[in-house]
Formats: structure tokens, sequence, C-alpha cells
């Protein structure tokens, strides 16, 4: 099976140049290695913990799913859905409730920091604490159990939930006897670029330091190229290329040989003004066709809805038939016929390699132990009596092989003691 | 619409004849009277919480479906189904945890009572606290908002569970602006009898003084009879019909009639012999049928299933439509064409009632406001400058009706001024 990355991606607002170079361009890129299977899903459940503005919500989906889209994510290559179109993440989620104690949800980082705060400010531990944010690790351990995900590419703040979910599933698998759950493990990429913004600090909304990857067109990208902070050394100065972040930018988009060209200009006395025209094409040039992608997209929001629908019709089947099996191991079954029971045991019973017991020529009793196909796993005995052969099964069935030590017993090549060990247990279990 | 009743029923192992005097008896009788729509439904998803025993949650469902059907639950005229076949309910379940405050949950009776005991005990609060436990509360509410019920009847220590469900329903209608959710009642019937066990206590699987409903059979119910605690008068000596719990297992089957001859015979000195065989007679003549009925059932799991199924797929397009309305409302949307937007906008404005303006023979402007149905709701003006009434609609739109207060202006008959103020509150809405 090919290795499973899942990929949960908040619609929280339109997306900044940051974000591309730090999050979407190296999660497509990663998409598109040998032997992996990759899961994006719009988590518009989680959304929901942070804003209560229907609109808001109903926008920011649309604007990041055209986003990952017009970035170059291949629907056709990788699964894209909506968390909300896979109805059995939900029903997992409560099932996952019932199994995990509440003594974890409470060491949660994120709750204890709100906590943290709550109690700072003279406030009741709990204030404005809502049962979504409470509950919040559970849903992604849903999400991601839901796909028996093996890598989860996640920031440091969220290995934790991770960890969470590791230990959801460790507990489930435990209690139900079952291993239906894979283990997840956090996938943190060190490599990931952080894109400084206007003013040099990392580019972020909370800094008011963005540049707008899609939003505002080409104007409001090259308006916001020309407002990066550099020093005041005139055109024909010798400048240092470390003194503004607009070489971090350039580089960003550039090869290692335009980088270099680029460092040189600056040193060679290269016009700021110039410079930012310079920057402004390069990203241009690669941003530029993704947004014609975009705003095609947005004016088409029935394609970006096909495609998320497509996605998630494809995914079903599988989160369908997890659920069935996590049903099934908690007892929420079907009642089924009697007979029917009965088949299904008789089924089991005809799958079970089973003893003959027989006559040779030279007039001793012996077994065979036949698998379904009637491949020989075992024989032995050499016994002058029938009844004795019987009783002898009888106490391999209650002690193992050690039954045989006082008689003739071989097994089969390619045969361990530990495969008959585990025949002898499923004869029990049929019994 | 009818009043709507909504019943949950634990899947908790067999029942005994308190259970079917003080719950299924009354239950099923309720759902007989004229006007009422009624909901019972296997609360499986809460069993989960107490059980984490497969087996015993599979066999336990199709013990209680088998009873309450032979019991004479009619699938046809009430709605009976698993909590677990309507898949609405974990979704609804996650959107109300989103808008539920932690507070709510923190002062849950249930969950303070388990704290209390770990405190007490000397362990952390949360020592043994399953999240399910502590979610209860809230997935309990999304079975009753999901058919939008009236009543609930509960014993006394449930009523604030119904109280929180009201409260979670009030802040969704609250924040999302719209009545999408029915406040709920705690229905509390007084009249409710309580069946008092073999020792004269209540009957209840903790003093192990039960008398089993279906379970052992017709043999089971007379030696659990036997064993009702008498004093020790000899035949023919007069009895104190109360002096025993026999006499009100009795009552509990039969008519005034019958009951006054039961208490007489025991004063005129009927031996408690032959006493206790005129109770199991009486009992078992109502119950033997039903027993019958019970097990039948029992050996045909695929009937139940088929019921309970039918009882699903009915109420299914009841509870797909309200969660479309909920996604609609908290801004999980399909993502729709921009033309498909604006053709509603025009539908829209279309069915909104309009202002017409004319020039009357008298060479003065008046207006009218007509419904869609070019119905005239409302005249006024009388102006002599066309602009004039322009802005006294302007100011209309803005201020309500005592914007016409210094001209002409009358409502047509029938139409109130609360109606206008409406239509006037829904062309801003449409601007």
């Amino acid at each position: 099976m090919k290795t499973r990355f899942l990929t949960g991606i908040t619609p929280s607002g339109t997306l900044h140049l940051g974000n591309y170079v730090g999050c979407i361009r190296p999660a497509i890129e990663k998409a598109k290695l040998p032997n992996t299977e990759s899961f994006y899903f719009i988590s518009d459940y989680h959304a929901l913990i942070k804003t209560r503005d229907p609109d808001r919500i109903e926008k920011s989906r649309m604007q990041i799913a055209a986003t990952w889209l017009a970035c170059g994510l291949d629907p056709n290559h990788v699964h894209f859905y909506r968390q909300s179109d896979i109805l059995e993440v939900p029903e997992l989620n409560w099932i996952l409730n019932c199994i995990t104690s509440k003594g974890l949800m409470n060491r949660a980082h994120a709750y204890k920091a709100k906590v943290d705060d709550n109690v700072a400010a003279g406030e009741d531990p709990d204030n404005n604490v809502s049962m979504g944010l409470y509950c919040y690790p559970i849903l992604m351990a849903a999400d991601i159990l839901m796909f028996n995900a093996n890598y989860i590419p996640v920031g440091r703040d969220q290995i934790q939930h991770v960890e969470m979910c590791r230990d959801i599933a460790q507990r489930f698998n435990q209690l139900y006897g079952k291993e239906i759950f894979t283990l997840p493990e956090a996938f943190i990429d060190e490599e990931v670029a952080v894109l400084p913004g206007l003013d040099g600090r990392k580019m972020s909304k909370s800094y008011d330091n963005v540049i707008p990857l899609f939003e505002g067109g080409e104007k409001a990208l090259k308006a916001a190229i020309l407002k990066v902070v550099t020093d005041c050394k005139e055109p024909g100065e010798p400048k240092d290329p470390c003194s503004t972040s607009l070489t971090q930018l350039y580089d960003a988009f550039a090869t290692p040989t335009e980088k270099e060209e680029f460092a040189n200009k600056l040193r060679d006395g290269l016009g700021w003004g110039e410079a930012k025209g310079i920057v402004f094409k390069q990203i241009n040039a690669e941003i530029g066709p993704k947004r014609a992608k975009y705003e095609e997209l947005m004016r088409n929001p029935q394609v970006v809805e096909d495609i998320l629908m497509e996605g998630a019709a494809r995914l079903r089947p599988m989160s369908q038939a997890l659920i069935e099996e996590v049903r099934n191991a908690v007892g929420l079954r079907r009642f089924k016929p009697v007979q029917e029971k009965a088949e299904q045991k008789k089924a089991k019973k005809k799958s079970c390699p089973k003893f003959k017991q027989y006559r040779e020529k030279d007039g001793m009793f012996y077994f065979n132990l036949q698998d379904e196909k009637g491949n020989v796993l075992m024989t032995g005995g050499c016994l002058e009596n029938g009844r004795d052969l019987g009783k002898l099964l009888c106490c391999f069935k209650a002690n193992g092989l050690k039954a045989f030590q006082e008689c003739y017993c071989k097994l089969s090549d390619g045969v361990t003691e530990e495969q008959i060990e585990a025949i002898r247990l499923a004869m029990h279990e049929e019994e």
C-alpha cells in the first residue's frame, strides 16, 4: 500500500504569498512523490469553531478551494474534498468520544493556554471556551483515522494533536481487540520556507505586512511590492542584498543563478525602484497564470463544486467501509437472521484446517492436519488403537504440540510451530 | 402540526415487570392519543458510553426492540427507529458542539456527581470520565432537535438535560437569526406507577428483587411470583391486603372491580399460595400473548431489522431536510453558480411588494404599494413634485410609516401597520 499523507486546510479567509511559499507550493510538490497517496481536505467543520459568520465560511471555503486548484493541485492525482461531505466523519467522531478519556482533552495545549489566559484575567477558567474548541482533537482524530493516514504534515504546534490521535487509535484497537486503525505520525518538514513580509518580519496577517497572493490582482501585487521596506541608498550606490526582505522575496521565486545575478546587481548599485520592478516581474511570472486560473474558477463555482463532490464521491466507499468495520466492532450491527449467523459459522468452520484420521497398511492409526485446500500441514500418530488417537487429538486441542511428545509427529516443510498454535486457537473459537 | 413526543430508550439488557408497568405500557398508550406524533428510538450511540461489550450492545438492542414491538408499539402509527440509523444525528451533534459553551456541560448534574465522587475518593476529578459521558447532553439535544420535538417524557433526573437542550436550541436560533429549532419541554407524568419488587421495595435490578418480563418464559414468571414476601398467616386466617406487595402487583393488571374482589378474598382468609396462583394467572393473561410475540420476534431478527430500517427510511427525508437547513444557516453551503445566485436574488425581489409611482388627472403625484399579485396594500402621496415623492419613499424605507405623517396615506382594508413594517424590513434585506 502507498504511504498516505493527510493535510487539513482551514478555510480562513484570503491567502498571502507567505502561505503560498511556505505551505501550498511545497504541499503540491509533495503530492507528486511516487508511492504516496495524498489527502487534502477543507476542514469546514473545524472552521465553525472559529467563526459564526456563515457568509464568511461560505466565501472562504470557495476561495481556498479555488486557490489550491489554481496553484496546481491535481484532483485526479490526489484526494481533494470537503470534510463536511464525508458524512461518516461526525459519526466516527462520536464513537471516538466514547472511548476517549476527558483527562486527555484537559491536557491539550490549545485548551490549556485558553484556561491560563482566563485565569490570569480573573475569569472563569472555561470562559468563552466552546465545546467545539474543547473537543477539536477528537474530530481531528476522526479525520485522520477515517482514511488510515500514515503521515500528517503539521507545524510544531500541532504535534500534540497527532499524538492524541495515536493514543485514541491505540486505545480503540486495544479495547475492541482489532487493528482497525493505523497509528499516524506527525510529519515535520524542517525545510519549510518562511517568507518575510513588507517589514522584514515573518509575513503574517497579524503583523499587517502581507503581500496578497491573488486578491486585488496584478495591481495589488505590484502595489504591495513597492511598499517593501529598504534603506535610503540612491540608484548607483552599492547596496547590501541582505539589508531588505526584497531579496528573500525574489529568491523564493528564482533559480540559484538568478538569485546570484540579482544580488550582484544590487551590489553594483541597482536602484531600489528598479529592483522592485524586477521582483514584481519575477513573482508575477509564476503567480500570474495561476491568478488567471483562480479568477476563472471564482467565476465558475460550479466547476469547483463538481471537483469537490467528485473527490468526496470517490472517497465515500472507503469511509463507508471503515465506519461499517467500526460499527461492527463496537456492536452497532444489523440484526441478522439466525440462519445467516449459522451459515457464517459454517463458512468459518469450512475455512479452518481439519484433522483427518486414517489407518495405514501397517495397521497403525495416523492423522494429518489439512487446510481448506487439502494441503497437509502436519502428520503424526502411529498408534495401535483408533480411540487413543482420538484422545490424543483432544489432548492437542487442549494443550498444543506437547501432546505429541510421546508419538510420531512431523510438521510439513515451511510450517512453523507458531502456525500450528494459531490453528489450535482458531479451533477453540469455533467450538 | 401535531404535538410531537420523543422518547429515547437505552438498550440496557433485559427488562422486568416494573419497566413494563412504569414505562412501556403507559408510553404505548400515550402514542394512541389523537393529534400527537410519537417518536421512539433506541439510543444506541448513548449505549456506547455505558458499555464496551459489543455483543451485549447487539443483543440488548435486539431485545429492547422486540420487547416494545411485542408490547404493542405500532410501527405504522409511531416513528420507531434506531438512533444510529439517522446519519444526520452525529453531524448535528458536532454543529451544536460549536455553539455550546463548555461551562454549560460543567453544570450537568450527572457529570458533577461523578466529579464529586472522584474528589471524595481522592482521585483526579475527571477520573474515569469519558468524553462520551461529558458530551452526552449535546448528543441528546441533537436527538431532540433533529425532529423538532415538543415534549420529552422524562424522569425528574433528566429534566436538566431537556433544559440544556432548550438553551442550546435558543442559542442557535439567536446566533443564526432563524427559528430553525423548536424549543422542547420536559414532560413529567406524575401518575407513573412504581411497581414494588419481591421484597416490597421499588422493583429494580440494583435491589435484585425483579420479576422478569419475558426472559425465562412463563416458568420464570411463576417462580418469581412465588418468591414474593408475605407474612406467615395460614389459609383461613384473615389477611391485610396491604401487608404484601402481592396486592400491588395484582392491582397493576386488574380492573377496579377485580382489585376489590382480590382484597376481599384476602380479608376472608384466602391462602397466600392460592393468592400467588391468582396473581400469576392475572399477570400472565396480559403478558402471555405478548411473550409469545416476543419469542417469535427474537427468532426472526430480520423482521425487527426491517421494521427499524423502514422507520429510519421514513424519517430520513425529515432529518436530511433539517440538516440542510442547519448547514445553510451556518455556511456549509454548496458552491452555487453566480448566475443561479443572481436568479435567486431576482426571484426574491419579484416576490417582495413594490412601490408604484404615478400621476393622477389632478396633476398630483401618488404612490401605491403592490404585492407580487398586484394587490394594493397602501396608497398615498398627493404631492406636487415627483422628486419629492421619491424622497418621501426613501424616507419611508429608512424610518417607516411616520414618513407619511404630513401627507395623504391610507392602508388597504385588512392590512396592518405591522405588515407594512415587515415589508419595509424585507426591502432593506434585499438591498
